[in-house]
């Protein structure tokens, strides 16, 4: 666009005044453009376009991944249920496009033909109890989408301390550990403690009573003396893609 | 006064009804005779008397101590500042009562001559940092003025564990443990994993930010999987007379 | 294997270097033993492993149950809904496992022969209301899995206290006491002025309104005067564990 | 103004539809007259004027409480700290104005002669501690300025129940029961349970970490199975006033 | 018994001591024969025992109800659905008890002949909106079985003054006014700036989004500068046990 | 009720006092009469009757907006579910009543013959996502109620801006905006630094965990340093009305 | 900048692709362009450039205030302490800076020669109590800023309405009213039940207690039935900022 | 020991159950070995040792820090008040220790001799505002410690974007950013959107009002669906050590 305005003004078709005005009226698309380079997210730091289900309508959903799948070859849906998970993959089929579920994290992955990132990083996934394990699994696919070989150990929690030491020992290749934990949470520093890794915390929504529901593990991994750093609660994408992209900077830089 | 009724009724000077309505009256009475048995609760269970000097004025703070010194021949307060403590001192000094100052758990014992009791019991009291100590000193003067040996081992806290186990082994005498811990909280979580003891969390009022000043540890204790009970944040008094019931108990069964 | 180790090394397989090295390297298996010790816990301190139902799937909650009968012999499964307490009824039936289910307190135990400890102590439990039954069951099947007797009060609440003084002398054989109670909680406190033992409070999940569903009841158990120790609200198993370990420790020394 | 707009219709000098409109024209006033009866609200029901002090810088408190004296003849400062309340004194003086400093409850009365209502109800303040005192002394101050005689009980608190039955014989010809109560703030509700009278709990700002500050002793008042009702934290004139018109209704009915 | 007790002792068949020792042995007794006094609670002031539905197993509240009922030939149940409330009746009618279901107020009175008191009080009871009328119902319906008139005006709201004058008219025979109010819960403020009888506040678990289900109103209500008191959020039975006893109070004084 | 007692007045039927007396007993009512006004509040700031249906039983809803449609010849209600509106619409049709249901706003318009306003403002509303749709369309209903055009940009969220400067765009006609958020709701405050118009935010209640369900949005919606006001939660038709209140002023200035 | 590069490009000293790339760098340039227009929004839309004091190290305010002169003729502080004020002053005087300090509202007006811009809007503030003049005062100056007329009337609070009245009809020329009220805040829901124009609250923090410090107020105004918006506690600037860009918009329209 | 242990056994100094024992013996200090290894941490991974001044007495603090730079040749000492800094300045200096306070950062590092790692990570640290700084300036010191280069960009915040994007092209370098904003704290989601880094967000103690001091900024950062992980309020040091591992994993691999 900018080609054809400098060639027209250049044959005069358009005067100075013209030049400067078009252009400078292109200022405000230049703004989307340089916003519109979001799109090439994917390719630059390798998070994929990730649409959360819950609290959207059926109808909402599908479209939002339809035109994410048309964009970009592909679309991870995370919290998604049994039922609307159905609906999508049906929908999906239609139009050719792959539709992959995870079910113990309630992800699908929808894409046209091969579309894993190969980002070369690794990751290591630990959970204190089996409650955490939808978390972990969702944090799990995103690294996955991102290129990561993951390594999971789950119920190593730390209240029997002794599944723990054999865990980080098969841990020990990944270049950054998301550790997910519910009710007090003190796994994430209790791992910090012990080995050399960056150490992301997710607060599980388990635990009842007074701060319950990941609210305790939220607030003693925020006040832990520990190195780590922390993601919403129950948040397993963010924290998931977040260790992917250091994982994948360690590896290929 | 009952006795006086007696022998009145028997003698005639009472009717069977006068008598009756007599003694039903001093019921009132009975209530409170039976809840002055109270008064005798140092000598069952071996609680002292404990005044909190935070929130009331000296002259009326003054005037508690005092009468309490008078009824029980001692008195503990706690969380007094050092410029109250002199004017307590001082006005012990001329009923010739004793004041102890125990400058790092900011308690002031008074006393008329050897109050202490002699439990027998044996009291443990581990510090995660240097800013419990004088939350856990508190801890310490009740259940040595209880009558029982304290032992303790202060800032061997969760983060630097290696200071912990050398410390667990000194206290394995020790019928129960008192353990301290500000910001995330999690010692006596971890001390409960490692012993065999009774462990009571104390919640210290340490840590900045989000769920700071003790919040965050009294969440993590409550809401931890090992069998730990808790006491108020900073409430050192409760959890040492707690821990010394325990183990006078144990000490005397 | 360190014994083979040893005789290896004695017998010249192995140069003081490599024995030297080998028994290092049993260093890190070393702390998983020690760690280990934790499953020798019921033998220890006679703490029995208890599985929270609530928040798990139904397949890993038998994956988890089933492997810890099969480690110690038996398990005990709080917070169970009637329909999963169907399924690993039915796992347990075919396995040989004897599955008896405590309805009033949801409580399912699992066991191979007889199990009980005989912890010989004393638990007293008492309620404010009967909407705390449910906990306080959960309380006292521990305290009886890990070998106490029992005595319960329950209804004898704070608003009507004549039910109460009858109840607490027919617990005055109790080592210790459980008080549950629910919104504004105060019958621990109440109690812990009346008796000589120690009393650990139970905030239970009843009341509407503001700070409802049991959190007056801890905030105004923390807050007691009374020398009481807390848990976390509807926490019976630890408040039932606590007090039987406090209870056959009396007992038995 | 009414008046002179009738007689002047009927003159004529206004027609029917000026007559109309004019008067249409005082419903606004019509409102504030109504709303200002609000100035005769002492007459009605004995509540006189309060001025909180908090907050307020002293010109604009000195213009308030001036004013208010001169409109009513009298006014009551509450939570008047001892400088401002030197500086209000010393302006009162100076207008023949008698100001009578209630230290205890940190009350100011401002009047000009006599200015006592007769309401000749009866109220009973009770404290739980010594902490609770100058919420309590407000309380007075208010219930006696609106002509009722008070009988106060203080320092009775719920852990030690033994002083709180002599102390209710005495507060028995109250017609209505202020208590006031920091911590856990159980002492209203023991109190309703034992007396016939109207109840009604204020949550004093005592109390250290988690609920601190009277909010456990607000949410167990709130939850509480006894029937009273309950003032915000530390609002001992709300109470004293409410209590003092319910006592002045039942002596003047 | 004491009557028993005194005539042996009189015919010699106890001697001095042992009259003193069997007397002294009732105290305990005592202690509950006067606890027992809150049975005779109805009698004194009026307050009926009332059960709370909510959060209590069929089978106990069944129990507990028919106990009632039998000690003291009726019994109120507040907060029971519907269907429960089909159980209570046929279980009642079985043993023939009227029960009478106040739908409006979801409240359920049990009752053998008729047993409602003649306290000759008047309570006026207003509602912000229709939302909050099943709350006012439950105080509409306890007042009344404590023998109140009661008025009532509902859905007067602060939002649209104009209903609230005519109706608070017609309120002013009351002796005591109870306003229900959710959201931002400004009536009963509202209310007692225009009215000469004390004002109970009742907030109701009404409005959404922030502080909404009463969260709101309770704190206005608190922080009102008007002379209120305030119950839980929903306690209606409170506010109208209350009002009903501050009305009777009134009327029989 | 005026003009006829003036005329009687004038005629001598009532003498002055008798005519000063009546009217000034019209204050009362006076006061009622301007209350009233506020029924005319629809003609003079185009503000209509909306009904809240949550929380409201079938029957008292009904009964609500009917006498609101007789009233004023139209209602609008919000927050309906779709089988709560079928009944509404079936009662409505009876009547001769047009019910037009606004579906993804769950708004239902009740009128007879053309009710809309002529407002001539125009407001633009913006989610940052489809979750916000709802509530935005809740305010859409309503300023075009008002008389407003209403322009939207649904999902062009902060996460990916480049779809929000087009829109922007499309809105620069719009006299105010409204701009509806979830989860971390930056939106508003983005919207406001761009654009001259004043920006009204609206928190929505998505996003889980920590401060989820539109707290976190509302949070940092109030501490933005960007000059916006704020309303409730979800609190579509008070940002609708809001916004078309300032733009019809500005329209019609 | 632009225009050098087309001019080049015209006259061959770029060809067609250095053109293109050159202008395509200026892109991110015009990101930061377009964001700097926001340095016109004074110009735009009247909203000056606001410092906040609180919180800022004197040297650095300092600077900023400096530049923020340098940059527009202009700077408004707020929340500035006296003493921070003189230094202020001071440093100003020397660069020939007016400031003027508004005592009462803690703001100061730096500035070169007249700045004040013509709004042409007139804006009404009121207040509840004199505790709320200083946040008052804050929107006012702010408003007085940007050119409009402003008229106060303070402390007309909603506890005695008879102020209120007569104060709306001297502010029935705003366009646009800001309420600011502490405590239960409900001055604002009052205010626009009355009025015509739209009303902003301000909650202050005033009020002791549960919800003191103006979170009372916040939540009554948020969960108001009447149609307002709000900012932050205290935050004057914000509501006299909006207040005054709506009553301009108004003016000018 | 483990080789005297060997050698006397293989010597026949010790049977083999005796050098099992003992050798079992080395278990609980093998643990203790292991947990040492945390003080092999500065080696490993680069975190040095950090002290909180806050809340420790001078006294502790002091003996802290002498006993760390004596075992690790260095200590690092975090919120530091100026006077604590002078007393250990003066002590350091009596011990040959070197003192460089960062007074921006409120941060003291105590050293013998150069100390600094040479990790060669790059870290760029943002802030929104100036209040921001002594938190990025702490983050910064750790970082340089850490032997990182650090570019900072302060007081570019989200409310004027213009300074942020020169600043981001400045940053480019960096691997990863630390962006420090407090009040709705936005600023690190929007810079997550425009950069490839990762970003790790630290909520500043700013922001007055409803959920001020940094609350709001934790609740958005948490909430944000950008990908970023969070740290406390307040935490530069944990926000600073964490990048600075990363960067330098990201130098070294």
């Amino acid at each position: 666009m900018l080609r054809t305005l400098l060639i027209r003004y250049k044959q005069g078709e358009l005067s100075l005044k013209e030049a400067e005005r078009e252009i400078a009226g292109l200022r405000i698309g230049a703004v989307s453009d340089i916003a519109c380079l979001d799109l090439g997210r994917r390719t630059r730091c390798g998070i994929p376009e990730v649409v959360l289900a819950e609290g959207k309508e059926p109808a909402h959903l599908l479209e939002i991944v339809m035109s994410c799948v048309d964009a970009s070859g592909h679309c991870i849906i995370t919290r998604i249920p049994p039922d609307l998970c159905g609906i999508v993959q049906k929908e999906g089929e239609k139009k050719g496009i792959i539709a992959k579920y995870h079910e113990r994290g309630h992800v699908l992955v929808l894409s046209r033909g091969d579309h894993r990132l190969h980002g070369g990083g690794t990751v290591g996934i630990i959970t204190a109890g089996t409650s955490d394990i939808r978390v972990a699994e969702e944090a799990k696919v995103i690294a996955e989408e991102m290129g990561c070989r993951v390594f999971t150990a789950y119920d190593v929690g730390a209240a029997g301390i002794h599944r723990l030491f054999p865990a980080l020992r098969n841990l020990c290749e990944a270049d950054v550990l998301v550790v997910a934990a519910g009710r007090e949470g003190t796994l994430p520093a209790v791992v910090a403690g012990l080995v050399d890794q960056p150490v992301i915390g997710v607060p599980v929504s388990t635990g009842y009573g007074y701060m319950g529901k990941g609210m305790a593990a939220l607030a003693s991994m925020l006040q832990s003396c520990s190195v780590i750093t922390v993601v919403n609660i129950d948040a397993g994408f963010t924290a998931g893609a977040f260790a992917a992209r250091i994982a994948n900077m360690v590896a290929s830089s």
